[in-house]
């Protein structure tokens, strides 16, 4: 199946609005099976989205249109998509009326131009919006297809998430399951090096490797007739892609580093603080950015002047001029200074070169060290940012710091 | 002048890139004066490529593609390009030897199809890439012009700036200059209530405004004759809109707000320490974003647990418990705690709901405290984050913190 996507708004042709719903919908197509073309993008204005609907058809037969659902008069992608395949638009009930409940509940009447929503095409499949007012609709003619959904990111996640890939997968009279094995590391080539005796020759289940910043993931997907059948020949070649980069993976159902190690301190009902030089604040900013997590972070110190290391965690002044504050026994030494002052379960340290100036030959940008106190014991890690941009090697030490909490609790 | 913009990318259609340049390119086009109808984007597909300039140049004067310029085999954006508007490549001395030079610096010598990037059109204007090594070309036939741009974002960038602004300057015979003023403290459609007086009826210089994450900005644009008169003609307008919401601004050069509070600390050798509750490290990670900010910065705690608000920064948990963590007394109790332990030239801190749970009517997600010490004064607000998403409130809370900094200080 070949596919473009429309994007409908004025405010990204200003540059005001990044298209990220192009990038949201060919990922999850991609996903499908189904080969994205191109993308277009045109203003609120009908003559030229007309155009570019009919082009889209010249050689795709299916069409998901982004935008223009609204309530406003320059709202008029159903309009459009109407007209190129020979439809009119009807008055949906079932619509009008989850309009009428979702005012109701914010204690609105509903206006005259919010009617507007609830028509839909004669022909189409209604989806339902449960995030916003405004329904998509799919809508297929002579063997052409035209999904159209709503412009707000949340709205248009939602919907396809819960209606649009379902009716893909009816369409396509197959069922798809794919998994998202993500690994930290090790390089996106040395994954696939790694995996090539599992990728060669393979049809289905399929195997593709993708590079993420500061780490990389693999993705399993099969087409099956069935549900069971998919899900079983990705299990099936999940238990071999863990024999081979087993010892890499921290997840195998997509969650990010900060959501595994923080799920996995709430169920082990440890508590834990941080100690920050380089990184500034990003690592209590990563686990702080999750919900609920006050029963597991207990403290973060940033202590970025020299002055504020001894001060605040009592490090041993004369170690980190000996050694550097980029160093092993530096990083140590504010693992131990945080462990005494915090007395968490977890007490984590890092120390790096985040540059862009001050770096040399034996501290070079990119260098970090982590430290962990846990139970006791005292583990570190040495690592290299595969970059030497600022954030880059800021990211890279949170996630090496999640890294060593991950392999040793 | 009416462009369409081509990515070339078949990354993009994958989804696996964001398509930012053409969120960029569409703002800078704007800017110039110029309208963006159209925004494409196909792979590494020839014939394809071939439909969309063609299909560009049907009701635009302007293509500008980016992407497809590099050494390897599928890059033929150059070649598609003279296909269209009919002419030929041929080898440009210059760009030959810069690419020597850029390898010769690099320990290494040029490769059989990294002489391919120095083949241009014959018609074409060459803008020499300084960030990276593919050339970009301007090439005009019939009042059709085609500008084409590499695609990583940092040559792009560098390019557009350097090179094509002055070029299309040169073909529109005319000079626009403009200044984005930011505002924090009012929203997008007070600002514009405020300046109506002067958006009414105004012809050059333009007023826009915009809306940022929790700020909001207004620019002011002039095309003129000379570079002269168009700078005079914005700097005399600066000065109404000053006139108007000057209480509002906090920079007139685009500079965000880190920037500009840790440009005015330098200035005034001043060092800054922060408590963070709800922010979680937000505000350090974003001081400590600048480059060379150590001589500011000196330390950061983030008291996540109720008990490291008193033990580490001594606050009187009976102060906490009367009035609630979010409130002033509380943002207080912090800001005095840090002063006394850090006894940093700024103390600041913040309290707040980021939710998404824990609301209430009396404590309502959103709500923030932030308090200031200076020179043994102290200064505190309440705001309120226009979003209840948890990202907002904390980026809404850090942005106050900066406030509150950058208006007593």
């Amino acid at each position: 199946m070949k596919a473009a996507l429309l994007t409908v708004g004025t405010e990204i042709l200003f540059g005001q609005v990044v298209n990220t719903n192009a990038a949201y919908l060919s990922e999850q197509l991609n996903r499908l099976g189904i080969d994205v073309m191109y993308h277009y993008t045109v203003g609120d204005n009908p003559a030229r989205m007309k155009d570019m609907i009919s082009l889209a058809f010249t050689d795709c037969d299916l069409l998901i249109t982004t935008g223009g659902l609204g309530p406003t008069e320059d709202d008029l992608t159903k309009e459009m998509v109407c007209e190129v395949l020979g439809d009119e638009l009807v008055l949906d009930d079932e619509t009008m009326e989850s309009l009428k409940e979702y005012e109701r509940q914010r204690g609105r009447k509903i206006t005259q131009n919010n009617y507007k929503q609830a028509w839909v095409p004669s022909k189409g499949i209604v989806f339902a919006n449960t995030a916003g007012t405004a329904p998509g609709f799919a809508i297929e003619t002579d063997g052409k297809t035209a999904i159209c959904l709503p412009g707000p990111p949340r709205e248009l996640k939602n919907m396809f998430e819960g209606k649009v890939k379902p009716y893909l997968e009816s369409v396509s009279g197959a069922c798809i399951f794919y998994r998202q094995i993500r690994c930290f590391g090790l390089g996106e080539s040395e994954l696939e090096t790694r995996l090539l005796p599992l990728i060669d020759g393979q049809t289905d289940p399929t195997l593709a490797t993708y590079a993420k910043e500061g780490e990389c993931a693999v993705r399993v997907a099969s087409k099956r007739a069935t549900r069971e059948e998919a899900v079983k020949a990705v299990d099936d070649m999940t238990v071999k892609v863990k024999e081979l980069v087993g010892d890499f993976i921290y997840s195998c159902d997509d969650e990010d580093m900060p959501q595994v190690v923080c799920t996995k301190l709430k169920e082990k009902g440890l508590t834990l603080s941080s100690a920050e030089t380089c990184t500034g604040g990003l690592f209590a900013k990563t686990v702080t950015d999750i919900p609920g997590i006050s029963c597991v972070f207990e403290k973060g110190y940033v202590v970025y002047s020299d002055r504020s290391k001894a001060e605040e965690l009592g490090a041993d002044m004369s170690i980190i001029q000996k050694y550097g504050i980029v160093s092993e026994e530096a990083a140590l030494e504010l693992v131990k200074g945080l462990e005494k002052k915090a007395g968490s379960d977890i007490c984590i340290a890092s120390t790096g070169m985040a540059g862009p100036g001050g770096g040399s030959d034996a501290c070079p940008v990119g260098l970090i060290y982590v430290a962990l106190a846990y139970r006791g014991k005292y583990y570190t890690k040495k690592a290299m940012a595969n970059h030497s941009r600022r954030e880059v090697v800021r990211h890279s030490a949170v996630l090496h710091m999640l890294d060593l909490i991950n392999k040793n609790i």
